[in-house]
């Protein structure tokens, strides 16, 4: 963990250094990922066993790939009660959330008498990517599922190495429709191009390793995909009224993740700042996930001492984190006066963690400073937009010769007499 | 030109294929690009002049490839003033219909007491590629700008190997704010790292050749980018009442952008596809740009006769055109039921080129099938979405339990500790 003070002389460089600091796993695996690639395309499910033989050590060549409604249903009753209701609770609250994003339709005549807008369809079908192992989060599951299911997507796909009964008991409580245990670049191409056994999808979505994440880009165009995430990452801003135990939790909440995430303090005590830093290690000591938590703290963590808070705003703007905690009495201030973040946790009282499962909004996020301009999962990414534009006759004589005249000018004298030839 | 006969036996072979038919540009230039983007990152304007220089032949060691606002604005003296009111009068009409596309922001309490919504906000810096030669279009420079204006863009910054009168023009119309003579992957790369002369953007768009298009691939996540695009094409669905003359010239429309773009006409009366058929070969002989137009129209064009209208559907669906246009008394009735387009025109006076320049809706739209998935180019890809959630003492008790539970299933406890120490 580093410590700055913005009233330090070197602050300049070292937050420069801090927002530069490249956490995203750029291991070179588009050659590899090339390779997979064509060969999925060229031989369909053959390709796939293979490659799920030689990399999960599972042979599908005798049961297929698909996960029978039998397992999916046994896996249910394999989950504890308590969890299945928070499950359930989830997947309640964030279809909730979700239902208000469903985007709304246009359809209106100007004075020239034209009508245009726009209408809204779900993409006919979506591929959902779950990484096995650690990473295999039933939450995930129901960030990525219900969305599509809130948008109108009939068939959802999810493709994972490893299903656990959480993220199958999951899956059939979010929409999914089709579960094949497959996994790596060889299921993202399986979804994208189709098989024999998946019928291609529109859409790929949902978190993976380097290859999975290679295979999304390699396939941007024949499928759409969501944004390329990297490391999670946490800033908190607090002023020195709040528990240094709770800003510690959460910063920790962040680094359990993954080695690779970062957790930033920024308050305007540096008092406050040691006592937060204390209860990190405090902390630290308690935790089952200590060793990712604390290789992350130490490699990435930061506490940024300011002026005053506002000064922040600009720090935070820069950074454009994932995740932003707002730990201060009238958090909607600050809130109003910055611009760049994933998604923002209001007061002392909203840790990130309760947003990760069962406040609403979508725990799918920009990282890597990507909230610059990206948004998270939502359900207009499993739909998409048709204009549509209605000129009439007595529209086109208003409109059609000044594009006839922009034609000429373009030098495309077809688009010119296709306009003339009506007016 | 084939004809398709939807009453033949093979049919559905020949219509798989016509949707299977491969127009991209499939050059392999990843190597090559990812070398000037190294490049370019390393090495900064030393290298774009460089490159400039080695493709382009033109030398900005002394100039710097900044156009300064005297060139940008005596540009404007040289465009004839017809063009130039026809210039405006589009700008206007695109910009009043994506005035309508602003996002909406939500901020909603539960019945537990939470607050959650989200907020909109446009990126700081959005860059524009416009290609030099033939494709320099003023009026993609008013498609891809004025969007990014109305979603309250500060800095629009476009690059253009070659810079017409006309383009600068439109460029000022449409609130771009800094032009480059620049071009190529090397012009991407500088808007996406940014240079001493050159400051970064956070969204790169605009059409341009195979190695702009592979740049903006590799450099997606780095910036967001608009969709890949790549040939154009049409779909006219027109009965027997439409004049045969009008459909020849909207097929040639389109035709005349490329010899990879496609136009199909979908029509229930085979007397009238031959009807057509006719006037394309008479109009063809009319255009200046026959080559390319001829081309395109052998190589890719098409007639498919159906039995009814109605089963123009599911070609329609599986085609998933750029444009579609409903020739027929009642397009309603085909809008309606047809789902995957980029842009539909309605009726007999609605020739696609309206679309193309002072319709409204923008011309930027996904082809090669992606509107299955994609949408053409809007407001909210030059924005994006902030979430926010807060819980209260109240709220975290009502929701906290939940997510600390479904926390201890995923295997995470510091957040499951970051809600507990709360409760």
């Amino acid at each position: 963990m580093q410590r700055l003070d913005a009233r330090d002389p070197g602050f300049a460089a070292a937050f420069a250094a801090l927002v530069a600091d490249k956490r995203d796993d750029d291991a070179d695996v588009a050659g590899d990922v090339a390779a997979i690639l064509r060969d999925v395309r060229a031989r369909g499910d053959a390709a796939v066993h293979e490659l799920t033989l030689r990399f999960d050590r599972v042979d599908l060549s005798a049961t297929g790939s698909l996960i029978d409604a039998d397992e999916i249903a046994a896996a249910r009753v394999q989950v504890p009660a308590e969890t299945l209701a928070a499950l359930e609770f989830a997947a309640a609250r964030i279809r909730a959330f979700h239902a208000g994003q469903r985007p709304t339709d246009r359809d209106a005549t100007d004075d020239t008498g034209v009508r245009a807008g726009w209408r809204w369809s779900a993409v006919a079908a979506a591929g959902l990517y779950v990484p096995g192992g650690r990473a295999s989060y039933p939450s995930s599951v129901l960030m990525n599922a219900i969305p599509a299911a809130v948008a109108g997507v009939e068939r959802v796909v999810m493709v994972t190495p490893g299903p656990t009964p959480l993220v199958l008991a999951a899956a059939a409580l979010a929409g999914v429709t089709e579960v094949h245990r497959i996994g790596g670049a060889q299921a993202v191409a399986a979804l994208a191009y189709g098989t024999a056994s998946i019928a291609p999808v529109d859409v790929v979505v949902g978190p993976g390793n380097a290859w999975v994440a290679e295979a999304k880009r390699q396939l941007y165009g024949t499928v759409g995909i969501d944004m390329v995430a990297g490391p999670s990452e946490i800033v908190v801003v607090s002023d020195h009224a709040s528990n240094p135990d709770w800003v510690a939790i959460d910063l920790l909440s962040q680094a359990e993740h993954d080695p690779a995430a970062q957790s930033i303090l920024i308050t305007d005590d540096a008092g406050f700042g040691d006592a937060v830093a204390a209860a990190v290690e405090a902390r630290l000591k308690t935790l089952a996930t200590e060793a990712a938590a604390r290789a992350s703290w130490d490699a990435h963590g930061a506490i940024i001492v300011v002026e005053t808070l506002a000064d922040a705003v600009p720090l935070l703007d820069a950074l454009a984190a994932e995740h932003v905690e707002l730990m201060v009495d009238d958090p909607h201030v600050l809130f109003s006066r910055m611009r760049h973040a994933g998604s923002v946790f209001l007061g002392r009282h909203t840790p990130e963690a309760a947003g990760d499962y069962v406040g609403g909004p979508n725990h799918v996020l920009p990282t890597g400073r990507r909230a610059r301009f990206a948004s998270g999962l939502s359900v207009a990414d499993f739909m998409k937009r048709t204009t549509f534009l209605e000129c009439g006759p007595v529209g086109l004589r208003a409109i059609g010769p000044a594009a006839a005249t922009l034609a000429d000018a373009e030098g495309l004298p077809a688009h010119a007499a296709s306009v003339r030839a009506r007016l």
